[in-house]
């Protein structure tokens, strides 16, 4: 198992061996868009985009094949399709047996992988430049040849269930985390579990995952991003060539309900046995492009909220290590989360861990004075200056990586955004001003706005003296 | 409008006019069932039940077709269906133009009405005995040749939207009610509110009714009750006549998720202008037939439950009356309520305004303690006989109403649960021990299994000297 958080989202994946051979040839597909940054973008015939980005430091190639479809397209009853459908997705098609993908990527010394999240589900290879049809050929056939086996169903199901018992039902922060997004989200399908309600996988039968895999798995509802060693117009023409026999479906309308604006604070105890307390808390946020909730939201907001949570956490220097871990040890941990981009208005979120000489109530009221220190005093331009220097470097450094790279812009393209913000992002971030920040906090940090989330420990039995693994890692993951 | 609050659920109606011919003839159905009480059950080729009920005591008839389909069966992206559906089945047939069901039946000097529910939408004319076969005809035809225009969706569309604000958004009692359940149930689909939520509303298509009219409304999904001053005979040849040629549709499966375990009291505050403070808290409780959410739920226990409810307030002798109310003069109105039958497990709740002397606080302490009360000390013999005497009394004086019998005959068999049930109700009620009651006190009325909903009252704007409709009003109709 292999997990991955991105963009304020549950990533789920699966971890398996993994490979890929690239050829050349006449490319006839013209570009749509070309970027300073050295992004090029097609789009086939059939509706499928393929964004390309050459890197040659290394003879190496990143493939990753992003559908729109994730648990925020999921509803009770359904809950946990994507991710579940993703996992079969390794076992095999018409031609391809199963697990046979993975050892076909392994055996040309390639890794693969996988993730679904709220908004999305992703395959990806990582191989020699040379393997790359290899890849490209392997992930057009399963778009759509997949074989739906209900043994290799009845299998696997057991194993997301297992997954599910691991991360939820016994991981008490798991547990925590699924109640705090269940409290805070009334309509938003970001209620939901990613993993799914343990009784919809109960429920789950083969047929349900054919019509999942008929209704979102099309070229059409698909992003091609290759980052590496290659030209765009080769990638290209080996996408055409592979992915352009695939037919498009018709488009289908999604309903997705828009939440409510919330009148008042939230809160979610779980006592369950656990070794240590754990908080959570959320505010309600827009997202870049937030237009989908409305309200007045200005271009610039997610961009300082972005900046508060790092002025919060932005390393050891940041005001959570400093004055909440170090000075007044009154937390173990204490982080603060928000991602500009997601398809649904998300949360910035706080959460930690008490020290033992303290109370989960003192950490909230520790971590409401900060929210309340952000609305009161504007941060001076030097702290927010080192801030953002931190930050910027912290994504130039993301930006060495091809996976990285790929990742965000396959992301931002699957969420409904453009992959050009991440070319805009730093210019974004550099131009929070003071103001701003406590503006986004004065609005959007408020207490009506609020949901809590609360790990109660109760006393871990031990009939045997096997001890249990420690409880306090993070959630979210 | 109208409303009714029926079996723990909100219901929603619409209000018109409305009237039906009995005629007689040769019966070649078959009856499946006849009980004590005199209920005859028929099944018709295509799968539609009927239920009968002679009562001589008027020459009159009540009729209900229920169809097993309400706001349980949507989910966020598709709330509010079951209920618009309802509102325009009352816009024409092929042959009946819009609104003429309504005159028809009120130029028969009869009267009709619909109302939506969690787990149902049942639609009834209560007439004089003559003109039954006038409402089954309509029925009939709207089962399967409803029309639905565009231009009066549009229009019925704001009417419900207009219904949302005036019950839900400028309701303060309506809005905590509406939170209370979302912040309650995390898979359950009764964390849906029955009218939709807004943006659900916004999104909706006639398409997206004609879809759910195709997939719900269909003999195989519904029940006819007929109670009234005729014979089991005759109207089931009425029925055979105009609903024995409308074909089935192909069962398909419903996918319910099963409510998980609560770990820990959960808390919903909606802080908005209103006159009043407001509380309101939930048990999650198992009901008749409970075996759906398994966990080892007896018999006896729903009916323990109720009387539980009963002895909290059951009328003016009954403890909330006695001692919050008068005695102690904590709440100006407080209430139990529970009921043994629905679709999914539902909760046993208490809700109360504090009078002005008093806190919400208060009153929730107050509430709690008469819950511990539950559970440290058995109900005595003599107050336990007085509530069930009172219950008992008040089931029958119910039953004294035609509409009362249709309503929990259709509501039974609508749930899935049997007919049955309401003929052994009394004595069910009746077995019910002081131990019993304590018993389900302990296992369901505990902290963990707790949700509070709490409308803090902010102070009402008043532009003008205008006195706005006082907020008080009993939230759960």
């Amino acid at each position: 198992m292999f997990d991955l958080k991105l963009a304020g989202g549950l990533l789920l994946a699966l971890s398996l061996g993994g490979c890929a051979a690239l050829e050349t040839g006449p490319a006839q597909t013209v570009p749509v868009a070309a970027s300073e940054a050295g992004v090029t973008e097609y789009m086939l015939d059939n509706g499928m985009k393929v964004l390309v980005k050459p890197d040659h430091r290394a003879p190496v190639v990143v493939s990753q094949v992003w559908y729109k479809v994730g648990s925020s397209y999921e509803y009770p009853g359904i809950t946990g399709l994507s991710h579940v459908l993703e996992h079969m997705m390794f076992k095999g098609t018409k031609t391809v047996g199963p697990g046979e993908f993975s050892r076909i990527i392994a055996a040309k010394g390639g890794s693969e992988n996988a993730f679904t999240g709220r908004d999305y589900t992703a395959y990806f290879e990582t191989l020699s430049k040379q393997h790359l049809e290899t890849a490209l050929r392997l992930e057009a056939d399963r778009m759509h040849n997949l074989v739906l086996d209900p043994a290799e169903f009845a299998k696997e199901l057991e194993v997301v269930k297992e997954e599910r018992r691991l991360r939820t039902e016994d991981k008490p922060t798991g547990l925590t985390y699924e109640n705090f997004n269940a409290a805070a989200w009334r309509a938003s399908p970001y209620h939901n579990p990613v993993i799914g309600w343990m009784s919809d996988l109960d429920h789950m039968t083969v047929d349900d995952l054919a019509a999942w895999y008929q209704r979102w798995y099309a070229p059409n509802n698909a992003t091609l991003v290759v980052v590496g060693d290659v030209t765009p117009e080769a990638v290209v023409q080996l996408a055409r060539r592979h992915f352009g026999p695939i037919a498009p479906f018709d488009d289908l309308e999604l309903k997705t309900p828009v939440e409510p604006v919330q009148h008042g604070i939230s809160r979610v105890e779980v006592r369950v046995p656990a070794r240590q307390s754990y908080l959570m808390m959320g505010y309600k946020t827009p997202i870049v492009g937030s237009g989908v909730g409305g309200n007045g939201t200005e271009d610039w907001e997610p961009y300082a909220l972005y900046v508060l949570s790092a002025i919060l956490d932005g390393g050891s220097s940041a005001r959570f290590s400093r004055e909440l871990e170090r000075d007044r040890a009154i937390a173990a941990a204490a982080d603060a989360d928000y991602s500009p981009y997601s398809r649904l208005p998300d949360m910035l979120t706080l959460d930690g861990i008490p020290t033992d000489a303290h109370s989960t109530r003192e950490l909230e009221q520790a971590l409401l004075e900060q929210v309340e220190r952000l609305k009161s005093e504007p941060v001076s331009r030097a702290e927010l200056d080192r801030i953002v220097t931190q930050l910027v470097a912290g994504k130039v450094f993301e930006r060495d990586s091809m996976f990285y790279q790929a990742m965000q812009l396959g992301m931002l393209e699957t969420v409904g955004l453009d992959w050009r913000l991440s070319e805009q992002e730093l210019a974004s971030v550099r131009a929070v001003t003071p103001a701003q920040v406590q503006a986004v906090a004065r609005k959007y940090l408020t207490r009506d706005n609020l949901t809590v989330g609360e790990l109660v420990p109760l006393p871990i039995e031990s009939p045997t003296a096997t001890p249990r693994p420690a409880q306090g890692d993070q959630t979210g993951d």
